[in-house]
């Protein structure tokens, strides 16, 4: 069991302290197009791994990239959760990737009608305090500086946990959540406009308020989503404010996984992934969000707020760059309403470039970046222009929902998390055929199994370093890129605490 | 054989002349909130049907409501389609749903390099001509008057005609289609950027411009995808423009499916539903567009531009209405970013109406509107106001493809069109379900097998008259709405021509 968070909001306004022994204010190369960042938080690997200063050496070294997992004999981690990450093969000065993982207690808000315990006598013991805990596992590949990955990494958690405060009365109760608090907004504060639950200590009771014939129902599920997906946008906005304190560097796509009352909300913005894997079925519980999969989303912006452009862009999509000799002619192109090609007689508004442009791993929004979702960027820039690229990028997730209760997971049922690092070179069925074959060879009780399985799947992605660079089993190039793997088991041995 | 289109062109610039017997100047009544239409296109009834003036009274007849199907012993549609209708129970006029099908010629446009015949002799004989053809299938469910859905019945296709046109040696090459035409774009003609084929009559040949190292593949498929999103878009600006000469009352959902080269394409835009049957098995062939699919695009919409909601209505999205006096509370609410729900303390902006209001079939737009996307409705306004509802509505189709040749078909295999009168008291298992029980009862040569079907499936969604009103079989009510059904055979008996 890590960390318990007792209560999130000292650490909330704290500052970022040092990392457990990365290299204070190193500085990342930047990356074309972008400022150079300042130093930001210092670097760090995730703190479950406990890495000593010669660990962590090791661990940065570009040229072995040797694979870190949490080590045998010190803690480990919630159910057995086997994690795995090796360092990029030079494309940035440090692993940007970051992990967490955290069980975090969820304390019910104090209610401003209550009296302040020196009227009331002291307050409830601390073993009574209301609330609940939720598991949470989470990634975030850094780019252009880790300075936003590692602060999203010791950060999101507590952002969802103070969304979450709010609801601890709510989850826990069955009846459908009210649509509207009794008391007064305060500060942040909510209370529920129901009857007092028969422990409760002093609610102002319901008032009956008349409804409207129209009312939708909303569900539990979806408060939780909301929480997460609000939780991204406190996150986002911190990393906005700390920058005028200290400089926080680049951008980091997200993925979270919190499990919380029997289900597990996968929250995914950036081109991470996570897939559950059920006896042998692959069920994904993420989508990645790219110039190409968010083009329409970006074009429509693009088409409303044409100042955005600058004078560089235009929000019409072609399948390559336009030469001005061939204006009048006519050309391939794609608009926001449009999943098909048509042609269009070229005009001198189409000579600017394309606000999406490339294919796959090389499609990048207004020539500079290739995931549209994610958390920090706010200094991000197009190259040699003041075009701000941060209104075309969303800190929002999309949030999943998987029920474990409507399904009893054997030992070999995992949920895979992976940045794209792992994704790139190894796809989900290769995913799953590693996670079958190495967990059929230990014991369905040995609590390293789903480490192995995290390890293999790293190795197999950054495959081994020969004369032409890193190589895969077949001969292709390995992935060059950081790459971090969470292996969580959704049933026995771990029991769920 | 239907009416084959020669030309496009001719019809796309002639008036509507009257339908087949439709009560010329037939005033629908207006829906609450719109201004009321005039006339607009001639009433009329699918020309297909071939009514008489008897049966079109019989048609028209909201109490008897008569199921209409084309009649035997008249011209049977292309591949033995079977189609039927009904007209609704007395929420309007007349039957609001239209419905087309044809076989259109695409004859290749000719090319602005090659001489006038009088100079060079006398132009191909007609059968020489090149092009090729496309089957096409189509229902258009009306609201607010018939205008749009008749106008748009009598259309579309020649719109997806004049669409293609550009395209006629393009689709027909194999190899994949120019990112850019060579000559100079002229009046809405293009040409290819290629060699010329052998059987070319004076193409200037490719010459071979330097291409980016970047450049996209087009398929050919996205192309006729392509072709039919602008179609749409012609076909809601013709409405526009008609309207300044005649009135054109109403909007209308479009369902249209077009066969060319093996695949069938289907487009949709609004609520009505297509799904293929295949060996008992459901395919969907269409997704829905409501207030509440698109209430993303929406709000973003109204986020972006707050002017087009007027000082009415608020982006934000509410479980119910909020009233003044719980301005200072908290309330469930949903902003564009988000797909779940969480608190907001309530502020003066929040008491506007919300954008998207309503649950399941009584969703709105602005309290008015129940689709999303569809053609039409230039002139719809918010109730008493002058809030114009048109910004928010998408006259571009979602098309999803269905390769015919990659599955061998047999006769029980069937695309079902059907207008929401249809699936809103018979979902997709129930119509698979008659599917199948009524085809297995006749010969699978029989050419009447997919009328009675689709006879059968406007039956059982209609019901039966009892003293309680129209009531299914299982005593539920029936739908009060126009039902419109095509059933297309994917197989066997019918030749694809």
């Amino acid at each position: 069991m890590l960390v318990r968070v007792r209560t999130a909001v000292a650490h909330l306004v704290a500052g970022l302290g040092p990392g457990p022994g990365g290299g204070g204010g190193a500085q990342p190369p930047a990356a074309a197009g972008e400022p150079r960042p300042g130093p930001g938080p210092a670097f760090c690997r995730p703190a479950f791994l406990q890495l000593t200063p010669e660990e962590l050496r090791r661990a940065d070294d570009h040229t072995g990239r040797a694979v870190q997992s949490p080590r045998d004999g010190r803690r480990r981690l919630p159910w057995s959760t086997g994690y795995a990450e090796v360092i990029n093969a030079g494309k940035s000065q440090h692993n940007e990737d970051q992990a967490c993982c955290e069980v975090v207690f969820v304390e019910r808000r104090p209610s401003p009608r209550r009296c302040p315990p020196s009227e009331e006598g002291p307050r409830e013991p601390e073993g009574g305090r209301k609330g609940f805990y939720f598991h949470y596992w989470a990634l975030f590949d850094g780019h252009a500086g880790s300075g936003a990955a590692v602060m999203a990494s010791k950060r999101l958690h507590l952002h969802i946990c103070e969304q979450l405060r709010d609801l601890v009365d709510i989850l826990q109760d069955p009846s459908p959540p009210p649509i509207c608090l009794q008391h007064e907004a305060r500060a942040g504060l909510a209370e529920p406009s129901r009857a007092p639950l028969a422990e409760d200590d002093g609610e102002v009771p319901n008032d009956a308020l008349p409804r409207f014939h129209l009312e939708k129902e909303v569900s539990h599920e979806s408060l939780v989503i909301g929480a997460i997906e609000n939780a991204f946008k406190h996150m986002d906005d911190q990393i906005e404010r700390e920058r005028a304190t200290q400089p926080v560097s680049g951008g980091c796509c997200a993925l979270a996984a919190v499990y919380l009352m029997g289900k597990f909300y996968v929250a995914n913005a950036g081109d991470s992934r996570a897939i559950i894997i059920r006896n042998g079925e692959i069920i994904p519980m993420s989508r990645e969000f790219t110039p190409e999969t968010e083009r329409q989303r970006l074009q429509f912006l693009g088409f409303l707020r044409p100042e955005l452009l600058g004078k560089e862009f235009t929000h019409l999509e072609f399948p390559r760059r336009i030469q001005p000799k061939e204006l009048g002619k006519k050309m391939l192109y794609r608009d926001q309403n449009m999943n098909g090609w048509a042609y269009k007689k070229i005009e001198e508004d189409d000579l600017k470039f394309p606000l999406i442009y490339g294919e796959g791993k090389k499609a990048r929004v207004m020539a500079t970046i290739g995931v549209t979702r994610g958390l920090g960027d706010h200094d991000l820039k197009v190259f040699s222009s003041n075009i701000h690229i941060k209104p075309f990028l969303s800190c929002f997730p999309e949030v999943r929902v998987y029920d474990l209760t409507q399904y009893e997971h054997c030992p070999d049922d995992v949920l895979v998390l992976g940045t794209d690092g792992l994704w790139d070179v190894t796809n989900d069925e290769e995913v799953a055929g590693v996670v079958m074959e190495v967990l059929t060879s230990y014991e369905p009780n040995d609590p390293c199994r789903y480490t192995v399985v995290a390890q293999e799947l790293v190795v197999r992605s950054r495959g081994v370093l020969k004369e032409r660079g890193w190589r895969l089993a077949n001969d292709k190039l390995g992935s060059g890129d950081d790459i971090s793997v969470f292996v969580i088991p959704l049933g026995g041995p771990g029991s769920y605490t």
